[in-house]
């Protein structure tokens, strides 16, 4: 016989525009946040973008009444930007940083000095074992022609299997942040359809908030009208996800969002808005929720056809990916061979000026040409470093996403390998080294023909 | 009413010593491994240092009959080296890069390059989920002054995290690889009672293979005798280690190693000896598993006094990796400072040379001194960037550290918090920001004074 119980989870989100000296208005932004927070009372708050570790000390000493229980997660140069504070005791926490985060030479972006991550914190909620997963995707400068979509893709499929991997003994999983994805966009399906996450957005009773419940306003006074474009009225990109477990089940109850002005306030809390749900969680004890997690922990109850498809379009995009950076390698080899010649260029010069030493102005050109040259030798070292290690991350990432597809189509009894194939021939080669379909050996060491089945086991029953 | 089923698992760890032109007899070591894995037919080979993924292919080909499931992890610039081998399908696959790495600058030693992680394979074994790491932390070059121990340190954390994290579901856990550390080092005390993993050499019934289960050994002639000492047979940092669940039952049955030389064949396998073990993996079916796990699924078992011994001396080596690191962000804004002044002589120098421009040597000084200053600011601000990135990431470690230690004590009853502080007068904040004990605040914006207990939820039974 199984008891059930009901409990009221209430979870905040905001990317916090935490850029000290850079964001308009930042600590009079934090103390408005802090005292959001302290009259709100949310069971949990993610914040995103509080770059700055006095802003996050600020943030805990104010709020040590309302949430007693906080974790600030540090990776890359600046630091993730990411920070829980809880009502709930926080049990563990682990720190995933992605593998791709944009170019550390895009100063202006800045992204890559980030260090863009996904932290998970385990919580005991009344008995309930909650994984909450707060993260901040690498953002989109230019949607017609936006050149971190494979490394945006990169880290939603990371994502999705670092929440898939973590979370097999969870009660209740909530994912937060901004993921800087439109909601149709292929990192929020490929999320959605492998995570088994679901939109609090699309699925709570009552909504109060802007039209569409985009979080990114044109209504908002820090924000660029332009960055906005086409989209006039603004974007959703920040996101309360969630999932039950066979024990635990959510639901949305409310969901509100922030909507530009802040009443009484001469601005807003940030140039995002604020997402707040409300969730029922409903906990039958007593029931064995082993057997069906631990058939397969990647179920996720979306039909096998669509996950696969989605996976071979991400596909398609890490593989271009490939190619831009592969481009990008090249061109780095380029800028280092350049600068050797710029280089090898005084040192054959000089012994010719040394009989002609009233050129002075030949010796600073050469001198300038030397430290040039020195420049772009580095500069070009460092790039194809950089490029070499991005391009180890994409094929990854690529290797990763054949493994799982392959074991999908698997699964559903292989009907759909032919149809969806990518079609780049190497479709062979590729499965077998994503570990489902054995290759044909060219050669044996003993040159015998053994069945290519693996050998059974002493199975003694 | 349970049943209970017996299936012998073979497993098999190498570290390959995989440098192309570097390593001696490379591709002849490859195809002496090639033989050995076809003709041993383990269920499990787990491979490190194969560098280059020419060699990795080489392998998958070859091996392709006795060996059809296979996986290479990615990551660096060289690669992580990683590849695991296995006649059991792999269904899932996940890469954890370690945050810290050594230093690029220490070309010689080379381990910044290798993105050194840990590699998780998902295998299904006979109906058992079976959770199989793979991983190859950074290199001890000097014993009396270990330079590199707090990196160790950290990635030793950071696979035992992962492990701990990922394993929820597993019925089996194995970790191999080359460890680079001795049975009682710190990170292998941390990692063993952190875990829960148990020692294949330690618990074996039979042995065959080097005296003390050493895998670096004086008598292998890739091995340079002076890197041994003061250990003149030998050192033992390769190692198999395994864990059950509730439902199954590990045993190590026998265990061996190779000796150096291979009979009929004129050099060793690789600079490292290779390790085997044979399992008995007891599996009793229809036990419920959920609730133990559930409860705590970082209950090892180990007391919880050794725990947070373990955790605080590792506390210790990761502060003093702090303020190691924080001595080299100081050097290389001094070699920034220098740099600068270095452009900064030629600019103010010029006006004063255009009036004396017979100044032939002056003027190639000061493209010199030009050259060397840009040097010294790209280097020194490079150099800045990489230490601040390590000194958030020895931060994020010892944070996480004081998490799991202090709900440790927590868990204990708060009996050793006072015992076994670090003594460095900030434990208040510490454990504040760890989560665990509620911190005063100084102020609130709505200057009450509620509880500093967490407002009790709506639990309806």
């Amino acid at each position: 016989m199984s008891a059930q119980r009901s409990v009221k989870l209430r979870l905040f989100s905001l990317n916090c525009w935490g850029i000290r000296y850079l964001s308009r208005h930042c600590s009079q932004r934090y103390q408005m946040i802090a005292e959001l927070l302290d009259r709100e009372q949310h069971d949990i708050a993610l914040l995103q973008e509080v770059w700055s570790e006095t802003d996050y000390l600020y943030l805990k000493r104010t709020l040590a009444t309302s949430h007693p229980f906080t974790h600030y997660f540090r990776s890359g140069v600046i630091g993730s930007g990411l920070a829980v504070f809880s009502k709930h005791r926080i049990q563990d926490a682990l720190l995933y940083q992605y593998s791709l985060n944009g170019y550390p030479y895009m100063i202006h972006h800045g992204d890559w000095f980030g260090g863009k991550a996904v932290g998970l914190v385990i919580l005991n909620v009344c008995g309930m074992r909650a994984h909450i997963y707060v993260t901040h995707l690498h953002a989109e400068y230019c949607r017609m022609n936006d050149t971190y979509l494979p490394h945006r893709t990169v880290q939603a499929w990371e994502l999705l299997n670092f929440i898939r991997h973590t979370s097999a003994d969870a009660d209740l999983v909530i994912l937060g942040g901004d993921l800087n994805m439109h909601p149709q966009d292929l990192g929020m399906r490929l999320l959605r359809a492998h995570s088994g996450l679901r939109d609090c957005y699309m699925e709570t009773d009552t909504f109060d908030g802007c039209e569409d419940g985009i979080t990114l306003i044109a209504d908002n006074t820090f924000t660029k009208k332009k960055d906005l474009l086409p989209f006039e009225k603004g974007i959703r990109i920040d996101y309360i996800l969630m999932k039950g477990s066979n024990s635990v089940c959510l639901k949305c109850e409310s969901m509100s969002t922030t909507k530009g002005s802040v009443p009484g306030k001469p601005f807003p809390y940030s140039d995002h808005e604020s997402l707040t749900s409300e969730l029922l969680v409903q906990h039958t004890e007593g029931m064995d929720r082993t057997r069906e997690r631990h058939n397969d922990s990647s179920d996720t109850g979306a039909p096998v056809r669509e996950l696969v498809e989605v996976v071979s379009e991400a596909r398609g995009v890490v593989k271009e990916g490939f190619r831009q950076t592969e481009r990008l390698q090249l061109m780095a080899m380029c800028l280092l061979a350049v600068g050797l010649a710029f280089l090898l260029l005084p040192a054959t010069t000089l012994p010719w000026l040394s009989h002609h030493s009233h050129c002075v102005v030949s010796y600073s050109l050469l001198g300038l040409l030397g430290a040039l040259g020195l420049a772009m030798v580095a500069a070009g070292a460092l790039l194809y470093v950089l490029f070499t290690a991005q391009l180890k991350a994409l094929r990854g990432t690529e290797a990763s996403m054949k493994l799982v597809s392959a074991n999908l189509q698997e699964r559903d009894g292989g009907c759909l390998t032919e149809e969806i194939g990518d079609g780049d021939g190497d479709e062979e080669e590729e499965e077998a080294e994503a570990g489902i379909m054995p290759s044909t050996p060219p050669h044996s060491p003993h040159g015998d023909a053994r069945s290519q089945q693996p050998t059974p086991l002493d199975c003694e029953e």
